[in-house]
């Protein structure tokens, strides 16, 4: 049996969480909150599923729950999709991203991947028969920036797609307007498609805004906008998202969708549906969490770890250089083993794993386990 | 925008179902049921949500539901499979064949579909790259057969995999034993493999029983079994289901399946797993539905439809050459506007419609909705 993705191993994030369990570490590693979502939400699921809502939903998700995310764009963004022909419901932003990769990149055709990426999307192209191009993160003391300028010198005629995410996993970092534009000014006059991975749109701190690729009209004109509903409401098992883009697109997305999951669970759907009509949880949030990230900060101030920005996401990258030379992967496995708290390798989200030192925290968490691993963490 | 599946609209499912809500029509058409599943199985997804079991599951799912998986597998076909390495849980069947093909079939393989097919086969054979070579099931008033001459005649060095489907989609035939042995001989001394579509296991009637590949060790070491929960449980709404395989050929459907979906929701998960202690409900599947299978046939016995066998899911193919020679898809909406039941007809199960005069109804409905179809089919 020849592999179709011969480089691949089982993630990393399931491998840390399994060696903090293991450890009996406190699990900083893999992203998801261990507290519980509100019991308003549940109950809604629950009343669906008694309600007898159990059956086959429409193929693009039910109308209520497409209608109440393009309520919510249009109030945050100002940009309105069409709930019937520009959005979809997905299991999950991940089927989202493979699911936009799919439908639209060809093989032989060009991605362009800006690392450290999340760890989905080079097997998404891979399965699609496109070849990856790598642009690399510049890394400073101020944090980690996209260099415009190797995006723009890694076109080529065959590049169909450039991949981006904002507020960015692992690094926390926001891309601002002047990002945006000028991305805009690298895509214009091709036909070069975006995928933006916007699973932390609700996670964005310090009074700053979240740029959607869907306030810049240009951009919004050839993107695949992927978001979570997991991540946004705590309750990452559930495995549901939704992607947003123009008609033509979600055409093309809608015919790879329907012959990979089809549709998603209904009774989630109409839960989710009936608890976004209040927009309080997600206007919350921001605030919600940019108090665990700086008690974290906080805490960890007064060790040898280097924190880096963490503008938006609910992770916090540290460079560990002043206690310890060891390669990532090694560090991260001596963090969980040895202080009981485990962070995952940055070096992961590269596809030569590139060693800079660093190692990513995830700070949605109930603040007795934070100041747990704080305490932990002290010791260094 | 050049689309990755040039020849794909709309799924006849979703279009019949959305004609049938538009003219009031019984829909006999989408294979759902109309009836509610067990409260108790609600109440084990609702508790499991309340005790907070809402964070993503293990990539794989869940141990404890993909032991339930191996206990039942073992106790009905008396094959063992390994929990750990074996099973994988996915978000529905349709995600379980899309990942099986992805994960083995490369640009240029060809995949043997025997027709009538269920209308995701071929797109995902396209979406990997790999090459739709058909074979059709002969009809005759005995009902549909696999040609198995055909289908080893069909064999060259470039054959990858062969989809195989029983109980069947949409015409109810249920492989035997001699059936099994042909496709062993076919596959001996190859390494063909197989995708086994089984999501029907439960509903084999008239005392017969459902031939599992997994019975046959010659099959089994070579195939992915695909089994669904919606349609066992009456949810097909849940979008979750399995794929059984031998490790090293689960070890492949494991790369793709954690960047397609990653995992399936949690909750849903162990309520299934809890509900599943007790085999009851799907121990009673087989006299539940045929009951239903039978009022459905004497109904339909006073008219001038010729009534195919119907040995196993809970589909009735019917011949209507006696009522109508309007080609299926014509004759399907027909009957949806002017009599006011709606069908699926069977030429959307063939690649270059074909054209039998023969369309499908769904019998997974309450007594009363096929009281009323058959008064309306009685007219004619
Ligand atoms: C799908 S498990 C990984 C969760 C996550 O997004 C992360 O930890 O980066
Ligand atoms: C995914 S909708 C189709 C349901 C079904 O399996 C059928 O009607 O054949």
């Amino acid at each position: 049996l020849t592999s179709r993705l011969p480089d691949v191993g089982t993630t990393i994030f399931t491998v840390m969480s399994a060696l903090a369990t293991e450890k009996g570490a406190v699990n900083l590693g893999q992203g998801f909150p261990d507290f519980h979502c509100d019991p308003a939400l549940v109950d809604a699921v629950a009343d669906a599923m008694r309600q007898g809502l159990n059956q086959y939903p429409p193929m693009t998700g039910v109308p209520v729950l497409r209608e109440a995310v393009a309520a919510k764009v249009e109030a945050i963004y100002g940009h309105r999709y069409d709930a019937n022909t520009e959005i979809t419901i997905t299991a999950g932003a991940t089927q989202g991203i493979l699911t936009s990769v799919l439908c639209c990149v060809h093989p032989g055709d060009e991605v362009i991947v800006i690392e450290p990426a999340y760890d989905s999307y080079v097997p998404a192209i891979q399965l699609a028969g496109g070849v990856p191009v790598y642009v690399q993160m510049e890394v400073s003391a101020a944090g980690y920036a996209v260099p415009w300028d190797a995006v723009a010198a890694a076109i080529t005629p065959r590049t169909r797609m450039i991949m981006i995410n904002s507020p960015h996993n692992p690094t926390g970092t926001v891309l601002r307007r002047a990002d945006l534009d000028k991305l805009a000014a690298i895509v214009d006059g091709t036909d070069i498609l975006l995928l933006s991975d916007e699973v932390y749109e609700h996670m964005v701190y310090d009074g700053q805004r979240h740029e959607s690729v869907c306030r810049h009209p240009a951009l919004a004109a050839r993107a695949f906008v992927v978001s979570s509903f997991g991540k946004t409401y705590h309750v990452t098992g559930w495995k549901i998202g939704y992607v947003a883009a123009p008609a033509a697109l979600m055409a093309e997305f809608r015919k790879v969708h329907q012959f990979n999951v089809f549709t998603v669970n209904t009774p989630v759907q109409y839960g989710i549906a009936q608890f976004m009509s209040n927009p309080a949880p997600y206007i919350e949030l921001p605030a919600f969490y940019q108090k665990k990230r700086d008690l974290f900060r906080n805490g960890l101030s007064n060790t040898r770890f280097r924190l880096l920005p963490s503008d938006g996401t609910y992770f916090q990258c540290v460079e560990y250089s002043a206690i310890s030379d060891l390669p990532e992967a090694e560090f991260a496995k001596w963090l969980t083993t040895e202080i009981g708290v485990a962070a995952i390798p940055v070096s992961a989200f590269y596809h030569e794993a590139r060693e800079s030192g660093i190692v990513r925290f995830c700070f949605a968490k109930r603040d007795e386990t934070l100041e747990l691993a704080l305490q932990r963490l002290g010791r260094l």
